[in-house]
């Protein structure tokens, strides 16, 4: 029995609507920053990176494993060796020089359009997990009722921004066809902004086609509405698959994060500031790229970023150097005036333990402090990205709605107010019944609800429930009160026709089909 | 049996000395930050909160509960009514001028000197649980045996730069004799710093004859040794229990914490900034009194911060404001030139859970980037400080350990040589075999030895074992490899005779020896 299924012979639609009232599903407008950033470098420290950078792209190069980019690159008066770009400083700069330092991001509700880039920041779900820790607490693959699941809390949770794409990957769809109905689940359970598969250049075309269904062919020309993700393969090198479908996106004028994968000190040199360095020459190489498909297409400076241990070989997170790459990579997309992602909440704990606690927390107060614009892997990463946990997926939201509040920065409006209420209260008093307190209680100081801040003998008498448990409890209730955001009934059937035919049209594949 | 005995039953002398070998116990020297603090006021804003806590001074007074403070104030010109003390600015001002900005703590072993003050920061483990979370994960009242060990931990943990006193209290001695014991464990069982009893004037004055045995009275009259801890009662109360305990150490010139113990929203106003003035007034005066008691004492601006939950009254911790209130009030200490103490890895799990995970991690990051000079609590707290966990007291220490290399800030030495490295290794290469790599990789990344970041396969196969009892298998490890630092033979009968005699002079009082 599905969890829908079990909601509904528990609580009819009363119940749930009753449950509904009690909290807020409305989504934060998109964060904008109030606070200083951490900045590590001095500006000639930055520009030393940009030195070596651009020293690296002009000298050693980067392979672009594809015809049509070298092709590309010829005409815009690279110098191309087989498959090596060798890219001079000033051509880079003048490439990216087009890409946009802001924009607008646009959902299906308008409600939920999100400014993007400079002090604003958005959350958006971890993606890609080929397992799931379900409500049961089950590390399984996950299937598309999993995957819709997730969409409808990330609909629901106020701290994320995006319902993404596959938060896990729906084995119960041939992988040849998977992203035709990743995508629909996305725009369907949510009216968020979501994310767009970038497994092959023709996935990629298939999520454009989609979004040209829902928002209207001319709309997206100028009006971001997904963002694509492609990753390159540290060091110095992008691929045809990842290549096609960035032009699949540049060429619709739709965002697309340009990512080296970096695994610190396996595919960098084992120390920080030469890992930014070539991180930073692999993403402008990509960024640069952006601008020959198209120019002004938004694009973002991404990377995926873990240090590897010299012990087992085994990628890390939530360690000093993580955090320090994360401030000085935020210098460097501030210095060449492009938006830029990383990635959030990361760990490699198996289970929702104390490790994951630290790992999420500690990479999220970094990423907050280096102004991460776009915040992505923000709730249910575990397992270094193997799994997508349904119970920590709430409780990182929740830490995403608290880093919110941080970057809110300090009130003052009811400064004088208060200081006079320290007069009326005195020493020794208490200020629980003061007006200046029964005014702001509710705003001045966020309760989690997934912390148990209660004695011992009350969380005993509640049954001893750790945070996991609280979590999935929390989860279960959720999806049971989820109500789907209305979508326009005729784009609903274009867009299921469209699925339709392309399902005709594309071969089931299903010797790829397996767990990877 | 005892942990101790475990150990030497299961392996003999060669067994804990290879083991010792494997691990570096050497105490890292105090830290000195290298990195940008977060600054969330600008200068009008400080002086706003300056204003604000001046005014509540000069016109809502501050309750002194001793006649030998308001004797004091009354003395120094300060206007008092009844037991309420009004506080020209002019006058705080002038008397907090003496506090030393920085100085060195000396511990019995030079070696583990600590500059202290302005960029320098020291982590301190938690103290005063009534509870811990032993050996074997089950909470109970701890013994003298608890204590020795944690004491024991304290020492061989590289981050962790002081004994501190009482981290859990002894149920196995009286608690009118408690002091005694528990400072002669701090100083037996590790010769790194350590704090001193304040529980009352009397016990304070022991502790200052123990260090006198320790130290030489003369050593004392120049070298801050030891640490006590004065706790306001918000608003605005100081008791005669804490000042008699501050005149005792400020008379021997040892550091004091001049700490109100705010609940914010209960005992503060519901807001922020209005928090932190009454915080600023409540430090600011008990600062002054420490010149009053004293001029040149060293003392030290503290607070005990939590918010409270409006919807249970439950302390809260790692939340959002609890890190922008420290990164004002370290903006506030550094505005008065005065070193100050933070409490660090906060939080109210109750187990040793992903809660308390986040909670820590939140803090610890918040404190480092707020400029804490004192992180006290810094290994241990869970439960709202109501147990004190042998598992997440190894595991704090390791995050304390990364949050030191953060503080050590950007290597730039090897950056050409690494730059160069690129160009060997070129587009799709890597790194491991790379001399640069061989050259560096033990000192590139943190690799933390209680994460596991393995793949869950090998994770399965080593039992499938979260942190919390991983955790408890090195602590288990460690204090099976433990050596004591030798004291000398002539102080150690010294203190030893002192402490028989005054548990001659004082009442076992074993009525007072309960739960609390």
């Amino acid at each position: 029995m599905s969890v829908e299924a079990v909601g509904k012979s528990r609580r009819g639609r009363g119940a749930r609507k009753t449950a509904r009232q009690t909290r807020d599903f409305k989504m934060l407008p998109g964060l904008k920053r109030k606070m200083p950033l951490t900045e590590l470098m001095d500006q000639e420290q930055v520009e030393r990176i940009d030195n070596a950078s651009m020293h690296i792209l002009e000298n050693v190069g980067v392979h672009f494993r594809d015809e049509v980019a070298l092709e590309d690159w010829k005409k815009v008066g690279a110098k191309v060796v087989g498959e090596t770009v060798y890219l001079d400083r000033g051509l880079v700069r003048e490439l990216i020089k087009t890409i946009p330092e802001t924009f607008t991001y646009h959902a299906r509700n308008p409600a939920n359009n999100l400014p993007f880039g400079k002090d604003n920041a958005v959350f958006v779900p971890m993606t890609g997990a080929p397992f799931l820790r379900d409500l049961n607490d089950v590390r399984r693959n996950p299937m598309m009722e999993d995957l819709n699941n997730f969409h409808k809390l990330a609909h629901m949770l106020p701290a994320l921004h995006s319902s993404a794409h596959h938060i896990v990957e729906p084995y119960d769809h041939p992988i040849s066809q998977r992203h035709l109905h990743i995508t629909y689940s996305s725009i369907k359970h949510s009216d968020k902004m979501f994310m767009g598969m970038t497994t092959s250049p023709k996935n990629a075309e298939d999520v454009m086609d989609m979004c040209a269904i829902l928002f209207g062919e001319e709309f997206l020309e100028d009006h971001p509405v997904v963002t694509g993700n492609c990753n390159g393969n540290s060091p110095l090198v992008w691929d045809e698959t990842m290549l096609g479908a960035m032009r699949a996106f540049c060429k619709r004028k739709q965002p697309v994060l340009c990512s080296p994968f970096v695994l610190g000190g396996a595919n960098t040199p084992a120390s920080v500031a030469p890992s930014v360095a070539q991180l930073n020459a692999e993403a402008l190489s990509a960024l640069a790229y952006t601008q020959v498909i198209r120019k002004g297409a938004p694009a973002i400076y991404g990377h995926y970023l873990s240090t590897v241990s010299m012990k087992s070989g085994a990628p890390m997170a939530g360690t000093p150097e993580i955090s320090m790459m994360n401030m000085m990579i935020g210098q460097m997309a501030r210095y060449y005036g492009v938006p830029w992602r990383s990635s959030n909440t990361l760990g490699g704990a198996k289970t929702f333990d104390a490790q994951a606690g630290y790992e999420s927390a500690t990479t999220l107060m970094a990423l907050q402090m280096a102004g991460t614009n776009y915040m992505w892997h923000s709730a249910g990463w575990n397992e270094a990205g193997m799994h997508c946990s349904m119970a920590k997926f709430v409780v990182d939201a929740e830490q995403c709605a608290m880093a919110y509040r941080m970057a809110e920065g300090i009130r003052w409006d009811d400064f004088d107010e208060a200081v006079a209420a320290v007069g009326d209260v005195g020493p020794g008093g208490h200020y629980l019944g003061h007006p200046h307190t029964l005014e702001n209680f509710q705003r001045a100081f966020f309760m989690p609800e997934l912390f148990d801040n209660n004695s011992i003998e009350q969380w005993q008498a509640e049954g001893s429930v750790e945070v996991n448990e609280r979590a999935l409890q929390y989860t279960r209730d959720l999806l049971n009160t989820y109500e789907e955001p209305k979508l326009d009934e005729g784009i609903n059937e274009a867009l299921l026709d469209y699925i339709a035919r392309r399902e005709r049209e594309i071969p089931a594949a299903d010797a790829l089909n397996q767990d990877y």
